[in-house]
């Protein structure tokens, strides 16, 4: 059954309306990804619709990665250790190549490892206040506040998924 | 140039900071629309991937149906009259024929249209406070807040500019 909090976003009001929102829109954006791939087969999360295509699971791993950087870029305020490197660079960079090492995962191998980098961020960013949010800071180049660093979180789970329901729709028959 | 602006969503910070944070998203997300098609051809923009693809112009004119149908739930808070039924339903409903009765245009159309309806939606919001924002109200069998709302339209949007930078990708010779 869908939560009917995903609908209400800004309702009640908190104390950091901000932070309460971009939580709500996380929520929501990932309810959405997770409904788009739920009853998907090891094979069509591996399938790949051309040769230069991601595989859906290469897009769902690539989701978990960029919001793992935006996490150490913004909550501890650093680049990836080298355990991070070895965990995730590979899911990050999109490509031909990437999606041929992450291969054979049911969708529940996803969801966890979504689920798993998502409760930090929740618990980052409930501790946090809408004055932490707003704040710019150089990244890496320009100038960006961490409100925007997590909008492009969100946005770019919502740009893959959007792929993933192109593809999903396209799906062989893989029976 | 790029305005650094867009990634500055939450500072300075305003009276109606979810308002402020939400034309930010919007903004942001248009920015990057309009990037991935700029330099688009009418055959291009016109071209469908496969016989149920949508074109990249049909994507883009949905993204202005879109964001009109939302003005009309939240600043009229009524349906669309005859005349912007007649103006938008075509391009508001995706699928395998819709994309045939409009075709032809330039990018600079789909652009005038979007900045037209936009500008709208800018106007409005401005004039309006976080707390009309954040009102759960019945839409239309479920309760919703007129912040999911507008952050809906903007999901939207990066959704199929998610399909449009993929399409953009795959466009055919089509000199």
């Amino acid at each position: 059954m869908t939560d009917p909090n995903l609908f209400l976003i800004g309702d009640p009001p908190t104390e950091n309306p901000l932070i309460s929102g971009l939580l709500g829109m996380l929520r929501y954006a990932r309810w959405t990804t997770l409904q788009a791939v739920e009853n998907l087969t090891v094979e069509q999360l591996d399938h790949r619709q051309d040769s230069n295509a991601n595989s859906i699971g290469a897009l769902l791993l690539h989701i978990a990665a960029v919001e793992a950087l935006y996490q150490a870029d913004t909550f501890d305020e650093r680049e990836w250790n080298k355990a991070e490197e070895a965990r995730w660079r590979v899911a990050l960079e999109l490509g031909p190549t990437a999606p041929q090492s992450i291969r054979k995962h049911p969708v529940s191998y996803y969801r966890d490892l979504l689920a798993e980098v998502r409760a930090r961020t929740e618990l980052e960013l409930t501790r946090r206040d809408d004055a932490w949010l707003s704040v710019a800071m150089l990244f890496p180049s320009f100038r960006a506040t961490r409100y925007w660093m997590w909008f492009h979180v969100c946005e770019d789970e919502i740009s893959h998924r959007g792929q993933i329901r192109w593809l999903v729709k396209r799906l062989p028959d893989l029976a």
